[in-house]
């Protein structure tokens, strides 16, 4: 008898989420049926986008998030132990996945594409979700121009790191923004031509000089002032793909109880006569291996770099999730159970 | 010798402009030389993005605007006297134009369009950069398709009327909202299928009730508070084009001096995947007849209705413009001088 772990939203979180927002419960799995397997999680995934699903999510529910794992016990020969795949079950160790569910094969439940080499835990990153967000997001909404100023902030992050470099490769001039001195260094390593603290730089000043002739493409993870005093200095005809806005994850206001909140200013969309469009990446799920065949190749010709912010311990799950609100990860952050 | 009437800006408006913002004056024409043409105002534009210029032109200049001109005097063969046109040069009865200026023919001085039995006054209104406005502003913009929710408020104006029919004739349902009885009787006329006023109509309870399944395009002619609510009433992958926003236009905030805060909500633009894009219609110049072609054809067939509030006499031009935001006309003001 297998006992598996597994994360339950216990409260429902107010500002950044707290430890005791989280609880630890553990559960039998019951024994499989025809077609069933088994799976073990050999890395989690924690990413500011469940700060949002945190509000919608019904309380004790499990946590909901993605996994790198492992088939342990197999009554389905086309899913032999051994294999990996990428499921969105939730923070759990272990994981019963029905014969009906792997037949529905779809977004949040596929196979671990072919990792050569690679380290596994790619597919929950650089490899994965992240990496495709990147990918199609900058590529399909900011459509940018070989000679294009493109900014992004949280550069240091799963997807801003890939923005950077997927720019950098499109031979546009890359502005970068990120939250500590070392996570500056490592940016400027990944070829951004202009890279800053956002914590100790002015960000008007730092763009009037990085970007006097403007931006063409904004690549939005954080949202809120930022975004608001980013847009004073986009060009005519700019375009922002709106990611993320951590920045507003943590906030409730009356106005907006569902936060994000942001300042766009008609003015500014109107006069520059910018496009500013929203994305979630599934709408991209056709296209979905071309986007990681891509990256991967990349990483294999040595043109895409990656870090990652390993934890380690199952238990420590809600402590890697809260720290992303910290600034704590460079690169991806991951879970790994032992 | 001819004596120019011309108003000019001679205090910068705060709040909503009034009549002392302006000040009237006469200017002698001097003697043409070879090329010129003298030409004389039939139909003057008043509009509401010239309140946005007030804040950006230097004071003391003519105030900004177009106007339909006819040809009273000419050294100019290819301009002959009794021909028409549409130029820019502002609030002014007469107009000398140089020889210079005649041969750099751009979207500030045109040739008015074969008008055939059409008042020459729509040069400046459906058939001139109010109607293209709508043209194009809807269809490269919003993309409607056939069957798609239409909403567009400012439904009685110059542009949104011919909104409201262009989105008619392609085959789509559309929501309007105008600011009296009379204007929504009147958009009714033209085919929306569902009209309010937004004086007296609670926006959110509208929009719900006739947009039951969501609003794919948003053509956006007032901003604010509007807008920010018509957004939470998108459907997914809405297309929002921001033509003007002059719920705005008289505001002045310490955030944004030049005014135009809105309230955009990354929330919404985000998870609805929502893509929003301001435009100026000379975005288009090099498809400006096609414009004005289609919208003349559907007017001879009758499939494109206007009205035109007229105000008589050349020194009403600061009232009518002030009227523009009290909501005084029903289609597009005009001011004919005489």
């Amino acid at each position: 008898m297998v006992v598996a772990k597994l994360w339950k939203l216990a409260r429902r979180p107010e500002g950044k989420p707290r430890v005791e927002d989280f609880a630890l419960v553990e559960e039998e799995i019951p024994a499989l049926g025809e077609g069933d397997v088994l799976v073990e999680a050999v890395a989690l995934s924690v990413d500011p986008y469940l700060r949002y699903r945190a509000r919608m999510l019904p309380l004790n529910s499990v946590m909901f998030g993605s996994q790198v794992a492992k088939v342990i016990e197999s009554r389905n020969p086309q899913w032999p132990v051994g294999k990996h795949l990428v499921h969105y079950e939730g923070w759990r160790t272990h994981t019963l996945i029905t014969a009906s569910r792997l037949q529905e094969k779809d977004l949040q439940l596929q196979p671990l594409p072919e990792m050569q080499d690679l380290p596994k835990s790619l597919g929950i990153g650089l490899l994965g979700m992240p990496g495709n967000t990147a990918y199609f997001g900058l590529l399909d909404i900011c459509e940018p121009k070989a000679g294009d100023t493109v900014l992004v902030n949280g550069a240091a992050g799963a997807v801003g790191s890939a923005v950077v470099q997927i720019a950098k490769i499109k031979g546009c001039k890359v502005i970068a923004f990120a939250g500590s001195d070392e996570k500056v260094k490592w940016v400027k390593e990944l070829g951004a031509d202009h890279v800053f603290n956002y914590k100790t730089a002015n960000i008007g000043e730092a763009l009037s000089q990085a970007a006097p002739n403007g931006i063409n493409a904004f690549f939005d993870n954080v949202g809120g002032k930022f975004t608001a005093e980013a847009l004073n200095h986009m060009a005519d005809f700019g375009r922002v793909s709106l990611c993320g806005a951590i920045s507003t994850y943590n906030e409730e206001t009356k106005e907006a109880p569902g936060a994000l909140t942001g300042a766009f200013k008609e003015r500014v969309v109107l006069t520059k006569q910018l496009r500013v469009e929203g994305f979630l990446v599934t709408r991209w799920g056709a296209r979905w291996m071309e986007g990681l065949n891509q990256l991967k190749a990349w990483v294999l010709e040595g043109k895409l770099k990656y870090r990652e912010t390993v934890v380690h311990g199952f238990e420590k799950m809600p402590q890697a999730f809260i720290g992303l609100f910290d600034g704590d990860n460079i690169g991806k952050a991951v879970v790994v159970p032992q």
